[in-house]
């Protein structure tokens, strides 16, 4: 079985963090700088949301708000889903499948440790699939 | 092997067009009315490129432009990459991985008839192995 801890070995704890008073264009400025598609918005320990690419492009752009004066705040998606670190990945995929969403943050005692997409727990249900096969073939 | 045929027979091959001289903002609304990522740019019957939210952020919030007064065709990525129906999807995969990108447009005696995107890619993989994995199991 893989787990969440597997895929943040992988990719890294790295998280991009803003403030719910950053502005839309700020924290774009953030993620194109980091190649990221999303920030998590935190006030001191607690998460209080993530603000990612398609909410620039829907509640942002395609909503007609002006990106340099709407505080993210106001266009996040709050509450955030979360796992924690020892969860199968596919409890996560079918979790952000059912959700229709792309991410998950991965919160242990209440602390944010990472951030995982479905991206990569599609990359980890596809290793663990090869190995199986490997294992089943050499049987 | 999964092909691309597999993937646009489960996805459909739905595909937003826009004209070049369309804004950021225009290209934003249509995707957002849509529910996808991204909107291809044709002129005629020619494939001029595709702008995704990615593009989006990067390309036009990020880099201070507005998006209001930007054309698509100022912005968006050209040429965009191409596949075509009988290819293997492991091989796109390999392609979307090494390019850094998340979207191929299906390509056949030089018409558009579709568009996949990596995680179309990921989950025809993972079908794919499934099917593996029952062979062996029952064999």
């Amino acid at each position: 079985m893989a787990t969440v801890e597997d895929i943040l070995m992988i990719k890294g704890p790295d998280v991009i963090i803003a403030d719910p008073t950053n502005t839309a264009s700020e924290a774009a400025k953030m993620m194109a700088k980091a190649n990221v598609g999303s920030v998590i918005i935190r006030v001191g320990n607690e998460v209080k949301g993530i603000f990612t690419e398609r909410d620039l492009l829907v509640r942002v752009i395609a909503a007609g708000k002006d990106p340099v004066s709407t505080p993210i705040e106001e266009v996040m998606s709050s509450p955030i889903k979360s796992c924690r670190l020892g969860d199968d990945v596919k409890k996560c995929a079918k979790e952000l499948t059912e959700s229709h969403i792309r991410h998950l943050a991965v919160i242990e005692d209440g602390a944010l440790i990472g951030l995982i997409g479905l991206r990569d727990v599609l990359v980890a249900e596809l290793r663990s699939k090869d190995e199986k096969i490997h294992e089943l073939e050499t049987s």
